[in-house]
C-alpha cells in the first residue's frame, strides 16, 4: 500500500516538475532550436502523465478512466485560478490540438471497427425504438432548456445543445453489466444494440446541425428541406462508404497482400480512415463520421490475406496509436473547461438543468422496450451516460462559428462537460440499484 | 504477376485521387468544419500511400525502403515542376511538420532502445578507432569541399555541412551482411560496434555545431573553449541521463507496476522520451539527443515488473506508432528537396563533390582496423551509407537560422539529400564486391 502511494507521489512530482518547466516553454519560444515541436513535447509529457494518474484514480473509485482524464485535464487547465499560469500553452498549442483531433478520429475508427453492420441491421425493434426515443427526447428537452435559459442565443445554438444530449456512451454501462455478470441478459442486449444505432443517429443529427450552421453562415436558415437533404447526404455517405468502400477496400487489401513490405496493413488502414474522414469533411459532414464509416468497412474479413502474414489485426495495430492519441483529446477537453465560469450562478443553474434534461430524456427509453417482463427502468438507466460522444459533439461545437461567434461558448461548454460528467457518474450506482430491484420483482 | 501490377496500379490511382483532391484543401481552407486537422488528414493519406509504394519499389530493387520513401517524397514535392501545384501544402502544413518531428524523435528513441550501453562500452579498440576516424575524416573533407565550392557562405555553414557527413547508418550494411550470412564475422562486429559509437559521436558533433550557431546568433563566434563546453554538456547530458534517469526510471517503472490501468508502460515510455527530448532542447542540444538517451535508459530490465503483465515490450508498443510517424519524416524530407535547384550546374557539381567526400572520408576507416588478416576494405565500405542519420542532420540544419538565413539553404539541402541517396545506393553492390574479393584473398 505505501508503495502505491509512493508511486502516485513520484508521478505527481514528475507532473509538477514538467509543469514547472512550462513557463519557460511558453515565454521564450525560440530559446531552443527544435521549433514548434518543443512545446508539443512538454504538453505531451504533462498530458500523458495526467491521463494515467486521472485514469488510475477513477478506475480505483469504480469510475471510467475517461472521466479521470477529463477531470485531471480540468485541474491542469484551471491552475491559473490558483495563480499558476504556466500551463496556458496547453490551450493554445496548435500541434496538441491536431494530435487530439487525430485521436478522436482514431477513436471513432475503433468504434466503427467494433460495430458490425450485420448487428446494426439485426438489433430488433426494441433496440431500434429505445435508440430513437433516447435520441429524440433529450434532443428536444435540451433544446427547450437552453431556449429558456439562454433566450439571447440563436436558435441554432439551442439546437446544437440539444444535439449534444442525444449521444449514448454505453461503454460504462457495458462495464457495469459485465461486473454484475448480466451482460448476456436480454436487457443488456437491447442496450448494446441501441447504442450502436445511437452512434449512427447521433452522427446523422450532428451532420444536420453542422450542415445547417454552415448554411446559416452563408445566409440560409433552418430549413426542413435542407435538413432532410443533409440527413440524406449523411446516410448516403455511410451506405455508399460501406458498399463502394467495402468493395474497393476488399480488392485493395487483397492485392496489397502481394506487397512484401512490412507495415502495409497499418498504413492502408490509417490511410482509409484519414481519407474517409477527409472526404466526410469535404461534403460537409464531421470528420468523425468518415472515420466511423472507415471502421465499419474495415471491420473483419477484408484483410485476411494480409492478416495471416502480419499476425496482428487492425485493431491490435491501431491500439497503441489510439492509446497515445485518444487521451490527448480527453485531457485537452478538460483543459478547455473554464471553471471560473461557474462563478456565475446562472451557468451552474444551466448545468444542473441540462444534466436533468439529459437524464430525464433517456428515461423515455423505458417505453421503447416492447417485450414484456423485462426490466425497463434498467434499460433506460443504462442509456443515460453521455461519456466521450457528448464531449466530442461539444468539442466540435466549440470550434464551429455561427455569425462570427462560437456556437458553444466557454460557459456552455463547461455546462455540457458537467452534464457529461454527471450522467456518467450516476449511472453505475443507479444501475446497480435498478438491477437489484428488478431481480427481486421482475416485470 | 499481373495481380501485383494491378495492386500497384490501384494504389497509384488512390494516390492520384488523393492528390487531385488536394487543391481544394489548399485553396478553400475553411470550406469544411474540421479546422486545421483537415489538410493534415489529406497529407497523411498521400504520405502513407507514397511511403509504402516507394518502400515496396525499393525493397524489390534490393534497396532500403527508406530510400523509396525519400524518392517518392521528392517526386510528390516536385510535381509543381510538371505544372501540378496541388501538393504544395505538404511543404507548409505545420501539423505535418510536427508529426514528422515526433516521428524522428521516436526513431532515435528506437535506436536508443536497440543500443546497449554495455555493448557501447565494450566495442573494442578497432570499433572505436573505426568510428572516430570515420567521423573526423568526412567532417573535414565536407568542410573543405563546401568552403571551396561555397566561399560566400559563413564558416559555420561549412562546418554544418561537414557535420552532416559524419553519420553512419549501418541498417543497410547490416541488411546486406545478413543476406550474405556474414553477420557473425569479425568485420561485421566491428562495423556494428562502430555504428553505435558513431551515433553518440554524431550527436555530440551535432550538439556542438547547433550550440555554436546559437552562440553566433547572440553575437559569439566559433570558439574552441565554447565548443569544448558543449561537448562536455552533451556528454554530461547523456551520462547524467543514463545514471540519474536510469535510477529514477527504474523506481518509477517498478512503482508504476502497482497501477491497475492499462497502457501505463506505453504512456510512461513516451513521456520519458518526450521529456528528455524537451530537456535536451532546453539546455541547447537537439531533441533527438534526448530521445536517444531515453531509449538507452529504458532499454531492457526496468520494466519487467510491468512487462510481465502487459506481455508487450516497449519496442513492440512503440513499433506501430513509429510505423505511423517515422515515414512521415522521410517522405517530407523528400518533399522538401527542390529539384529545380539542380538546374544550376554548380549545385549538381557540389552534390557530386560532396558525395565523393562522403565516400572517401569513410575509406579511412580501413586504417582503424587493428587486427591483422581482416578485410579492411569491407569494413570501410560498410561504414559509407549515411541513410536516415544524415537526413536528420540536414533537416535540423534546414530549420536552423544563422544571422536570419537558413543554415542549410534549399540547394545545399538538395545536395545533402543526393549525398545520402548516393552513399546508401552504392553500398550494397560495393559491399558484395569487396566481400567476394576478401573471401578469395583474405589479408
Amino acid at each position: 500500500m505505501p508503495k502505491r502511494v509512493t508511486a502516485l507521489v513520484i508521478l505527481g512530482l514528475l507532473l509538477v516538475f514538467a509543469a514547472s518547466a512550462a513557463p519557460a516553454a511558453a515565454q521564450e519560444e525560440d530559446a531552443g532550436h527544435g521549433g514548434p515541436v518543443v512545446p508539443v513535447l512538454l504538453g505531451l509529457v504533462v498530458i500523458l502523465i495526467a491521463a494515467k494518474l486521472g485514469g488510475e484514480l477513477f478506475e480505483r473509485l469504480g469510475q471510467p478512466a475517461v472521466l479521470g482524464e477529463l477531470i485531471l485535464g480540468m485541474a491542469l487547465g484551471n491552475l491559473a485560478l490558483l495563480g499558476y499560469g504556466g500551463l496556458g500553452f496547453l490551450r493554445t498549442a496548435q500541434g496538441l490540438e491536431i494530435l487530439a483531433q487525430l485521436g478522436v478520429i482514431l477513436l471513432l475508427f475503433q468504434v466503427g471497427l467494433q460495430s458490425k453492420v450485420q448487428e446494426m441491421l439485426s438489433v430488433g425493434w426494441s433496440s431500434l425504438l429505445v435508440a430513437v426515443l433516447g435520441v429524440i427526447a433529450p434532443f428536444f428537452l435540451g433544446w427547450g432548456v437552453s431556449a429558456w435559459m439562454l433566450p439571447r442565443e440563436e436558435t441554432l445554438v439551442h439546437v446544437f445543445i440539444g444535439a449534444t444530449l442525444c449521444a449514448t456512451s454505453v461503454g460504462i454501462t457495458a462495464r457495469v453489466l459485465t461486473d454484475l455478470g448480466k451482460l448476456s441478459a436480454r436487457e443488456s442486449k437491447i442496450i448494446l444494440g441501441a447504442a450502436v444505432t445511437d452512434d449512427v443517429l447521433g452522427l446523422v443529427i450532428l451532420s444536420v446541425v453542422v450542415g445547417t450552421i454552415g448554411a446559416a453562415n452563408t445566409g440560409g436558415g433552418l430549413d426542413a428541406l435542407d435538413a432532410l437533404a443533409i440527413v440524406g447526404k449523411a446516410l448516403a455517405f455511410l451506405v455508399g462508404a460501406i458498399l463502394i468502400g467495402g468493395w474497393l477496400s476488399r480488392h485493395v487489401f487483397r492485392l496489397a497482400g502481394f506487397f512484401k513490405i512490412r507495415g502495409m496493413l497499418l498504413a492502408l488502414s490509417l490511410a482509409a480512415c484519414f481519407l474517409l474522414a477527409y472526404l466526410a469533411d469535404r461534403i460537409g459532414l464531421a470528420t468523425i463520421v468518415g472515420a466511423f464509416a472507415a471502421g465499419l468497412i474495415l471491420d473483419g474479413v477484408q484483410y485476411r490475406n494480409l492478416g495471416e502474414r502480419t499476425k496482428h489485426s487492425i485493431e491490435e495495430l491501431i491500439h497503441p496509436i489510439a492509446g497515445f492519441l485518444v487521451p490527448i483529446f480527453f485531457v485537452l477537453m478538460g483543459v478547455r473547461v473554464d471553471l471560473s465560469t461557474f462563478g456565475r450562478v446562472e451557468v451552474l443553474g444551466f448545468a444542473a438543468l441540462l444534466s436533468l434534461a439529459a437524464i430525464l430524456g433517456k428515461m423515455i427509453c423505458a417505453a421503447g422496450v416492447l417485450e414484456r417482463g423485462l426490466d425497463r427502468l434498467s434499460v433506460a438507466v443504462g442509456m443515460v451516460p453521455r461519456g466521450e460522444v457528448g464531449l466530442i459533439f461539444a468539442g466540435i461545437g466549440a470550434q464551429l462559428m455561427l455569425h462570427c461567434e462560437r456556437v458553444i461558448s466557454p460557459p456552455i461548454f463547461a455546462a455540457v462537460v458537467v452534464t457529461v460528467i454527471v450522467t456518467t457518474l450516476i449511472t453505475p450506482p443507479a444501475l446497480k440499484v435498478t438491477l437489484a430491484r428488478g431481480a427481486k420483482a421482475p416485470g
